[in-house]
């Protein structure tokens, strides 16, 4: 079922559906946590690094949330997929639907890996990342087939439209991989990824509407009430966390869109925290093994400036900030270059 | 100087403002705050209430918060007041500056007098009332005459124009007046009025865009910019408070805005937080001299929470979300109405 046929303003169709997500998030999001309490689906805490090492610094910032229940990223994907299935099921949602509810499913994977595994850190990272890789090289495939993009051009604001050709497709897959991976990075710190995100979608639900590309703002507007339903839960203290269920395939979301928008130059700007919180993690291994010393205290980005002295709450109302003039900021350059 | 006669799109003007004012605020803030330090600028906490009886649960809930610097409130007015003068002064802007500079000045002096008089409240709530009262006043003198909108209509959503005529002066003091005591009270908690009043600019940058007034438009994103500066540094632990000085200024202005956009009806929904906090306090004082008790743990509605057991972030942070989804609601309302 298509909703634009049924009603009229698509502006106000837009609102409706934040609204319609944020409230139905919110009734549901209750009994979804008591049944992770039940069933004690709670997070484990890593008490070592990528390569084995003892984390003592990590791991003493993390003791308070040991066995809060994790996988509330279920409820965005699940509750936007839902409802964009039942009312904005149309060509230009097939790809947003498939790529939110393939990671979903990845990430929930995982996530159960993490929890039942008794302090295991879930699936190995390589398997990981091949998985997500066929995600996204799906996506290619889809996005370079059937919406025909091959041909089009990939904007770069000042330059104009470049064609890429068949490098569209590993560009495509790379810029998928590196937003989820930064997003599961990104998230740390109670509701951190939550905010960021929210800031995201708002800003793509604007440039959607500016675009003209209704569907895609209803999706993205959809995302966004079900988002800030989740952050009512998980802003500090968290009654619950997203996993990587729920970063994993936001972030991935987030980079389909901004292909989908032809966007792609806006990724650094509404998602200025997540790539920042990525380039942290790489700097610090990075230097670990070649200088053989760390860059901050610890990494990613958020917990250096805990280690700082920051309280959790001031990093993420911070990084909030950071998003919203980013956001701004990425907001003007779209408006120049459209 | 009008910068608009000088540089092109006015989308992205409305965004350069935003990013100018916020780099601005956040490079003057910390000479600001050391000067309130150090010159012990700080809050005074009550100890009794309206009526001169002791506040066990408001005193013990605020003993941290004693001798926080106040009147960070001028820097958001002082800012958005500078830049506009200096590039966005014409006849559209003329009541927003006198607004936001009079009652900045009107609260400064309340503050100053709080922080000079060793624990007693500043001005006495009657004297407040009167000068508050002639400065929207003399706005409505401006509204009616020089803007002659004595003669347009005032909107109410699928009611259409109505004519007040004479009676627009009184609603329009009276709404000022109220918008402006509510901000007041919704002023108790780290990050929260500046918070909250961060979403209601943005709406109204987004509403003046869409109505095509873009100097208003210059003049919402100026304060928005000014106001995530100043929340960089207020959010907890709030290295300052806005004070009278900003919530006053800033609550009227947002009145100013809504009557100059003809979308009082909004105010509702983008001061949805204002409002609850406003009526909790009445209920609360009116409960307590008609039925002998309380109907909140303490008003307003803010502590009502915090008493519950809320840490304060959780309930500054669920206002903020509260605030978003209430403003994406007022905006599509805005866009059936428009």
């Amino acid at each position: 079922m298509n909703v634009f046929s049924v009603v009229g303003s698509q502006f106000t169709i837009v609102f409706m559906f934040l609204s319609l997500s944020f409230f139905a998030t919110m009734l549901i999001t209750p009994f979804f946590t008591d049944f992770l309490f039940r069933n004690k689906i709670g997070k484990k805490i890593r008490s070592v690094d990528h390569e084995g090492k003892k984390t003592p610094i990590f791991s003493a910032l993390h003791k308070s949330k040991e066995n809060t229940p994790t996988m509330g990223g279920i409820l965005v994907w699940g509750v936007a997929a839902l409802i964009t299935l039942a009312s904005n099921f149309s060509r230009t949602t097939y790809l947003p639907i498939f790529t939110i509810v393939s990671c979903g499913v990845i990430g929930a994977i995982d996530d159960l890996m993490n929890v039942l595994g008794k302090g295991s850190s879930g699936m190995r990272f390589w398997t990981k990342l091949a998985m997500y890789l066929v995600v996204a090289s799906l996506g290619a495939f889809w996005f370079a087939g059937k919406l025909d993009w091959l041909s089009r051009g990939f904007l770069i604001p000042g330059v104009g439209d470049i064609f890429l050709g068949y490098w569209y497709v590993p560009i495509f897959v790379l810029t998928l991989v590196f937003v989820a991976f930064s997003a599961n990075q990104t998230d740390g710190l109670d509701g951190l990824a939550g905010g960021v995100f929210s800031f995201a979608f708002a800003t793509y639900t604007l440039v959607c509407l500016i675009q003209g590309n209704y569907a895609l703002a209803v999706f993205c507007a959809t995302l966004l009430g079900a988002l800030l339903a989740f952050l009512w839960f998980n802003v500090y203290p968290a009654r619950f966390f997203m996993g990587d269920t729920g970063a994993m395939s936001l972030g991935m979301m987030l980079a389909v869109i901004a292909f989908l928008t032809n966007t792609v130059y806006l990724l650094p700007f509404v998602g200025f925290v997540l790539l920042v919180e990525a380039l942290s993690t790489i700097v610090q291994i990075a230097s670990k093994k070649i200088f053989k010393r760390k860059v901050f205290l610890v990494a990613p980005i958020h917990h250096h400036f805990e280690a700082m002295g920051w309280p959790e709450v001031k990093v993420t109302m911070r990084f909030w900030i950071v998003s919203a003039v980013m956001s701004a900021i990425g907001l003007s350059i779209f408006l120049v270059s459209g």
